[in-house]
């Protein structure tokens, strides 16, 4: 049905009910993996020396248990041991930013500034993507320029899909949904002969496009609601240990890109306060952000669902109900900007037709603005989506011609991942 | 119609009706003051030294202006300055604490600890509700302690009404809406003759308790919605650099809790992240909440009212809708807590029934916790409610019998202003 992962959907279909054909055929294209309920992750075990401050890898480690411990990032961690890869070695000593207790670490504060000499966005071919940054950086953090902004005022939003990490061949929210589905319907054998979760559980795709949108938002509460916040908490962080990329191959936390990695690491060096602002579900988001992007849970605005407070056995639960709550998409984004972080951003990140609003409302503000665009132009190493700049088009993640037409008019940076990024994931393992 | 301010309401009515009617008293009780839209603050203008990291005093600064030029909390201002009040003189020098470009200030991140050895808590008497605080913060610090609690889950969540400032004789919001009314009133004279406005207006009792509910929620509407949240933003710090506390003739600003204050530094200085979670609307507080309380808008989880994202005259505006979104109070805390904050605190601190759920949900996580309750029993310094305890019932930040013996059932602590505080209010100007 599909001949390239990558080039997916062929031509892409305009109704919503086509859109629908159109993420069951990444379904059924996509490497489904069922959900294995069984362990979560846990804290790393190893030993740790307060006095050299670092932490010896034990048997069963990994950057993400050891940066769980010690509140550090990956990112962070690979910072301080100077580490290319993700791989560790039993026994192996590694810095942890976690000191003394004068300076303890945060990931969301600025670093000392050891390399001030070393490019802080290896990773960006030089060019005007890349001078933009730097130049609005230096503007707004030079207390004798007349754009100079308060340390308190550097906000910067970043879209998450296809903005931060890969969004192709489909939503990894939709791959999260779909997966759970399968995984559930044991406990549900009416799904056998019910619509639309007969449709999924078939692979069939006529059916699932005659649900609709009504049988789309029926699969969402299905895999999303009916369990506390911590029960989804846990299937969240297991799916996300055990999922793998259709395309590559991976973990989907191991493909966010390495040039915007390093873009939130020079912000926040900067005195910048980092914050995603997605249309995906906050409590899909959270589990992974602080490990991932150092970004903590309480600067990821998102979707939600309505929860209820509810006493279980004499335990107090939050139980995520079958009722959205607030979609953080388009004009949702500068609403949920307000009622999420309470101030406008100085600077804004996004990919697609979902992040206008955001750029506008940033945009809007007096001062410096730096605004940008992720444009998926390069196939070969990820994928390449429009329809802007006559590029194929995608329900996911669409960059349609009259935003890159605003982004020039505007002056609105457009970042190329072919020309502007030397490298695209943030680890190659 | 009312004997001492203090003492509002005399016998506390239990209906919504009678609710109303006591809300009413206060207004007729209260020093009400008309908004005045002329004007609005601005930074501070004098010199600044980048060498020298200080700041000259200039006339028409006062702490609040030269903490928002440089990013700063008048807290923060006053302990690098050391100064006990908050007057200052023209040509004065001042400490400011955002310095050279390696080491910005942000006033939500640990201190230097240029005072280890000082009384970090010096307001508070030692007693049990001190002793309390230092040893929960001990553990949760202290890497050899099995206690021991990573930096970046170290949140803290407080009430704002009567945690953290003064909420009677009404709510501070309540004084804005009625205030707001009597501000609009020209502009609508169908006012004049339509309740539940024109009961405000001729400040009649009778008319505003049948009013009812619905008339509650119509002059919170006609007050707070209507127009953009930059303007809201806008009014709520002009209301509050010019409205006086109708006992303490100072601003509401200036009435916040001492002893708090000085909680809320010292769990910072120790790697928490302070929350406000509060009833109260949360674009009502966080104009404020930086400069009060050191705490960033991004940090203040509050009630909201649903806005709209507009383009009007090509510049894009958020409007605020006539029309309920989230109510964070009771059951709602916990629920806000999860949507914004992400995660469980670890100590949280209330002083009424509408903390109880927050406290509930915070003491239901693993490890060590603290829960702390302030209690009003001090007419002569601020004052005394309940009805816990024999005291005088009231509709604002009711501390009922069964919450006083939950506590005391849990382990929650609970503050009693009289005996454990030396001083209450943060400033004595």
């Amino acid at each position: 049905m599909m001949k390239k992962v990558q080039s997916f959907p062929p031509n892409r279909p305009r109704s919503p009910i086509l859109t629908i054909v159109a993420m069951a055929l990444a379904l059924m294209g996509g490497a489904v993996l069922a959900v294995d309920d069984s362990g979560s992750r846990t804290h790393a075990t190893g030993q740790f020396d307060a006095a050299t401050n670092t932490y010896t890898v034990a048997a069963g480690d990994d950057l993400t248990t050891i940066g769980r411990r010690f509140g550090t990032s990956v990112a962070d961690l690979k910072a301080l041991n100077a580490l290319t890869g993700d791989r560790i070695i039993i026994g192996q000593s590694l810095t942890v930013s976690e000191g003394a207790a004068a300076a303890p670490a945060r990931s969301d504060k600025p670093q000392a500034d050891a390399n001030a000499d070393a490019d802080p966005l290896p990773s960006w071919n030089d060019g005007p993507a890349k001078q933009a940054i730097v130049a609005f950086v230096h503007t707004v953090t030079d207390p004798s320029n007349p754009g100079y902004v308060s340390e308190l005022d550097r906000i910067a939003t970043f879209d998450n899909d296809g903005t931060l990490w890969v969004e192709h061949p489909m939503y990894t929210q939709l791959a999260f949904a779909l997966d759970r589905i399968k995984a559930l319907a044991p406990q549900h054998p009416e799904w056998q002969t019910t619509q639309p979760f007969k449709a999924v559980l078939d692979n069939d795709l006529d059916a699932l496009g005659a649900a609709g949108k009504k049988g789309l938002i029926e699969l969402v509460m299905a895999s999303h609601a009916g369990m506390t916040t911590s029960e989804f908490e846990a299937i969240v962080t297991d799916w996300m240990d055990k999922a793998r990329h259709p395309r590559f191959d991976r973990p989907y936390t191991s493909l966010t890109y390495q040039p915007m990695q390093e873009l939130l690491a020079y912000l926040r060096a900067n005195g910048f306060k980092t914050f995603i602002v997605s249309g995906g579900g906050v409590e899909f988001m959270r589990p992974m952000t602080e490990q991932v992007y150092g970004i903590p849970p309480e600067q990821v605005v998102g979707s939600t669902i309505e929860t209820q407070y509810e006493v279980q056995d004499g335990k107090p639960v939050l139980m995520r109900e079958a009722k959205i709550d607030f979609i953080d998409d388009k004009t949702g984004k500068p609403v949920g900007i307000n009622k999420f972080i309470g101030r406008r951003p100085i600077a804004a990140f996004g990919n697609s037709a979902g992040d206008r609003e955001m750029l506008e409302w940033t945009a809007a503000g007096d001062g410096p603005r730096l605004m940008m665009l992720v444009f998926h132009d390069d196939a070969d190493r990820e994928y390449a989506y429009g329809p802007a700049d006559g590029l194929e088009d995608t329900p996911f993640g669409t960059f349609p011609q009259d935003l890159m037409d605003e982004a020039k008019e505007k002056g609105w940076q457009v970042i190329s991942m072919k020309d502007d990024w030397k490298q695209v994931f943030a680890s190659n393992e």
